[in-house]
């Protein structure tokens, strides 16, 4: 590694900001948490496109893991334009990312995640990676390149509730309609904001409840959703027509690259 | 502005990625909302040590207000590292933001809050555009952020449950126990994961409730906390006392930057 990675990954472990100094400065001082001095190495994979909260939503939760080592990675270090017009910077390359991850994390995209499930390099990445990985994961349409990499092929799994019926069987995989579904070592969330489900879940997977309930507590997580529009079932019927319409490049790019990406 | 600049702002405001084409391509070409473009002008802050999903959640809603423009503002353009080691790139700098914001907003922090609190560059620029602003907000510790800049003397709001009562009444603000709280033009979020119930009530305030319920549906915002642990009055009570340990570093810090940013 350059010393330009090894710099942010000494500012990375060093927990010199925000939660991290917070989780560092109790957690090690605290023998209830004295076995949790663990060194997780998660991967979250950033591509152009991607919808920067299916990302956020778990690196809160991951980022006060204590001691977890998180590999932001992507092909090259230049920034990636994720939605909003938001660039999220890369710590790590496909090739600088350790071969024995505890955890291979993908993120969801609007229209670009057809993009995605036809990235030779990223697919190449996961492929290799999810392989190995102690845990296979996304969020949102992340399980749609999870599956053009070919690792959902005979699991169970879940996405955004536009894909998830028509889509994910394309890829060898069973849809489920879940907030989070876990399938043997494959943890597969559901739309966008699932995340945050996704990632306490996940944190009590590597660190146990007690962990994961004071993390909750940290983000305040007592949500109050302004509308019952959360999902097709609960939403109003032209609410759910007018996604549908909205998606329907999203839904029909998804569905061809999926058939491309089938097995020969 | 620096060609750089314009570019940046072409691809955001063409929405070429993500949910931005998505709204574009569906709200552009529908008469039901054919009101709906109008080009607010929303400046959101970022400074160092931030938290990341303070930001994400509520620009996940507002990226998807089809014609708003999104100023991600910060002292210089270099990228900002916000916490989980994920560094922000900013839009634009302090001295491009307009002067005329339709809003102005303020993600929180965890320890490094008490040093926005003392920033005289961001507080000055909060003071001078939340004058002008239509309207001012935040999300978590981002609320002592702007009262530390004036902004919420006599004013009702709240911020992260650790800090609400105890240090947001010495910046002269009335605290509130809610998720979100609006007193004329100020508009404050609770803590970190409250980003999401507020960016979909500003959407609302702004848009109109049918667009903040398609939105709601297409984040797939249907919360599934895996805990009852997302407030010190559900949580268990050794969860709180462990967060109140963790953080023990932040209130104080928060404290005694409010008590130095006290008029004279």
């Amino acid at each position: 590694m350059t010393n330009g990675i090894s710099r942010r990954e000494a500012a990375l472990l060093g927990g010199v900001l925000g939660g991290a100094l917070m989780a560092e400065a109790a957690f090690a001082a605290r023998p209830a948490h004295g076995a949790d001095t663990r060194a997780e190495k998660i991967a979250m994979v950033l591509y152009p496109g991607m919808t920067a909260l299916d990302l956020v939503g778990p690196l809160n939760a991951f980022s006060l893991m204590m001691g977890a080592r998180i590999f932001l990675t992507a092909q090259t270090l230049s920034p990636v334009l994720a939605d909003g017009g938001l660039a999220l910077v890369p710590t790590h390359t496909f090739d600088q990312t350790p071969d024995d991850l505890d955890m291979l994390f993908v993120p969801g995209a609007g229209p670009a995640v057809a993009d995605a499930m036809r990235d030779r390099a990223l697919l190449q990445f996961l492929a290799d990676r999810g392989a190995k990985a102690r845990y296979v994961t996304s969020v949102c349409t992340g399980s749609l390149v999870l599956g053009a990499a070919g690792l959902l092929r005979g699991y169970r799994a879940t996405s955004h509730w536009l894909v998830r019926d028509s889509v994910l069987p394309l890829l060898g995989a069973t849809p489920v309609r879940a907030r989070y579904v876990k399938d043997r070592n494959r943890i597969t969330g559901a739309g966008v904001t699932s995340g945050i489900d996704f990632g306490l879940r996940v944190v009590a997977e590597f660190r146990g409840e007690d962990v994961a309930r004071t993390i909750q507590l940290m983000a305040e997580y007592d949500p109050q959703p302004p509308y019952a529009s959360g999902s097709p079932e609960t939403a109003r019927p032209r609410t759910v027509a007018e996604v549908r319409t909205i998606a329907k490049g999203l839904v029909a790019g998804a569905d061809q690259a999926a058939r491309a990406a089938r097995p020969g």
